[in-house]
């Protein structure tokens, strides 16, 4: 029966010993360019928590295996790594003449954008890219040139894109703060500190102190494997759990405010997130509790009009049949598998986004 | 991509075409007499799906055992369980004078009893075996042979039980019902056709078409493990999610009824079962979704007045931080692992007994 902890003050007193995350911390890079530029260095995110492994994406095929596997996910991280392997996965047309290489953009473009649906800004980054490159007269090595700098500028956007998401969502922190999150939208989601904890991120170092409570996310168990382990290594107090126990946890007292990441948002307010999501809303709504989202104002998709507009994306049921591997359901077992599900925005107590505070009547135009 | 059954018409005709489950397929044998009647014949339930093991339970550790490690599990079974063990378990010490063997049998019984606090029946069980041995008088082959009888009894009444819930809650099931359930509480939970699954056995014996969503229900993985497997092997047709999902396939118009167990019921009404069941009754309150509990009449305690006065048992954290010995966390991670969680009678639409089908106001006195 070891570890089982219910004396939050006790794990207070751990966080409060733990240094400050910015201080001490050498911040996690869960998407850079590699050394000599040529490659997407990302945090393997199917390695972890057993080990750090980081690898380098060069081709398409690296790019959108990368993006497909989850080796690098969270739908700010894609966006960003997808803009800069779109420049990387060129450079072996180079020396084509400029008809030839825009024939070749396009198609990688086209590809990249299409291995996730659900994300908006995955489509966002490769807009914008196909905008500059299109804007660009000269020979392909230009063209890469000018797409190196818009990767490199999207990728530094993100960054302060989570800090500005940290700044804007403190308020909802005070100190001593018990937060339930879902998924992964930490600093492994982004080229930053995150997105839904940006705010637990400001917090901390802001000397606060801030209990975080992670649903394990089944079924790819990137609250147990992600979460977990980028707060631990930060000195954030964290508790697991698994994500039937949530609406018993809010039952007990134990949470005062819900933090969540977005992949799409509609015009209406209505969020697009990791499956589970939208039964924490449900929940926190029920016991009256905040439910706030935190995402980059890219995620916002004025083009579509509610929740119902946007495509779930369907993932293979051997991920609910299986867990690392190893089967736990009978063979051939029917499997429903949606990736997100959609929480209306009546659910919605605040937006976060790097442009303010967004409350209700949500009207993104 | 393959699996992702969408087509519900598809799963209906594979059901149509199936043979009835009490015609066609023996039915499990959850708990049963040894063929010489000295243990406890138990199917392994963490052996399963991957194989169908049995197991002799024996002495006082092996059925201890098998109680604490959920080798044998569901409320009904446990009980069950329990009452033959104790006899199993005295078998050496027949040839005792009256006085040292009744010191033996207390001391087995209040071990039997306490290994899992929250099933109510499992004290119940105990207590009815204790009231015959008291009232035998003797040496202690006659109180042995007094015991067996009454383990007999209490093994019977389990099937006859689970039969009386089936046909008591059958009402909830017309023909093309969509039933989400939760954890097992299926033939593996009893020794006959189980309590929540009761009435779709009895549906599907009656020749309706009858579609079960069970959630997976982590962190011990009940639902796809053992409730996949046994409606799979019946011929009805199941389909599998992870906990996260269920309010976002309410939401989507998939789930016309949910069927729970239950492991103790408040004279209010209040319901202790699996962790998880609560945000499943949450959820279903939100999305008007008759939400109906099915549990034996032992299940009942007059004596608990409500929900919070039940005691719930605390599991292991590595239960959490681990999958089938896999761990999918970073080592130490705090966990909180409640193995059970309270519904209260507001959103319990109706509790199915043996007795029959009870209503709010909740009375049982």
């Amino acid at each position: 029966m070891a570890r089982v902890v219910e004396d939050e003050s006790r794990i207070y007193s751990t966080a409060a010993r733990a240094e400050r995350y910015f201080h001490d911390v050498e911040p996690i890079r869960a998407v850079q360019w590699s050394p000599g530029g040529d490659a997407v260095r990302i945090i393997d995110q199917r390695r972890l928590p057993g080990e750090v492994v980081e690898r380098d994406l060069r081709s398409l095929h690296d790019g959108c295996d990368a993006i497909y596997t989850l080796a690098v996910r969270g739908a700010p991280a894609i966006g960003v790594a997808a803009a800069m392997n779109l420049v990387t996965s060129l450079q072996d047309w180079a020396g084509d003449d400029r008809h030839a290489f825009d024939v070749t953009l396009e198609s990688h473009a086209r590809a990249l954008a299409a291995v996730r649906p659900t994300a908006v800004n995955l489509a966002w980054a490769i807009a914008r890219m196909m905008a500059r490159a299109e804007a660009t007269s000269g020979p392909p090595t230009q063209v890469l040139g000018v797409l190196h700098v818009e990767a490199t500028a999207i990728l530094n956007e993100d960054r302060a894109m989570c800090d500005a998401i940290g700044a804007n969502g403190v308020e909802f922190v005070p100190d001593g703060t018990r937060v339930l999150t879902h998924c992964n939208a930490g600093a492994l989601a982004t080229a930053g500190i995150g997105t839904a904890l940006a705010p637990v991120y400001a917090a901390h170092a802001a000397g606060r102190r801030v209990h975080v409570v992670a649903g394990e996310t089944r079924p790819l168990l990137q609250g147990s494997r992600l979460t977990a382990w980028e707060l631990g290594r930060a000195g954030i107090p964290v508790r697991l759990i698994t994500d039937g126990m949530a609406a018993s946890l809010m039952q007990s007292g134990r949470v005062d405010l819900v933090l969540v990441g977005a992949d799409r948002i509609a015009a209406n307010g209505d969020v697009a997130n990791k499956i589970g999501t939208y039964s924490i809303a449900v929940a926190a709504h029920h016991h009256g509790i905040p439910f706030v989202v935190c995402a980059p104002w890219s995620t916002v998709d004025p083009q579509t009009a509610t929740g119902g507009a946007i495509a779930i994306e369907m993932r293979d049921g051997s991920e609910v049949r299986t867990i690392a591997g190893l089967t736990v359901s009978p063979d051939g077992t029917d499997v429903w598998n949606p990736a997100f599900d959609i929480t209306p925005s009546a659910l919605v107590t605040a937006i976060v986004t790097d442009r303010g505070v967004h409350r209700a009547p949500f009207v993104f135009v």
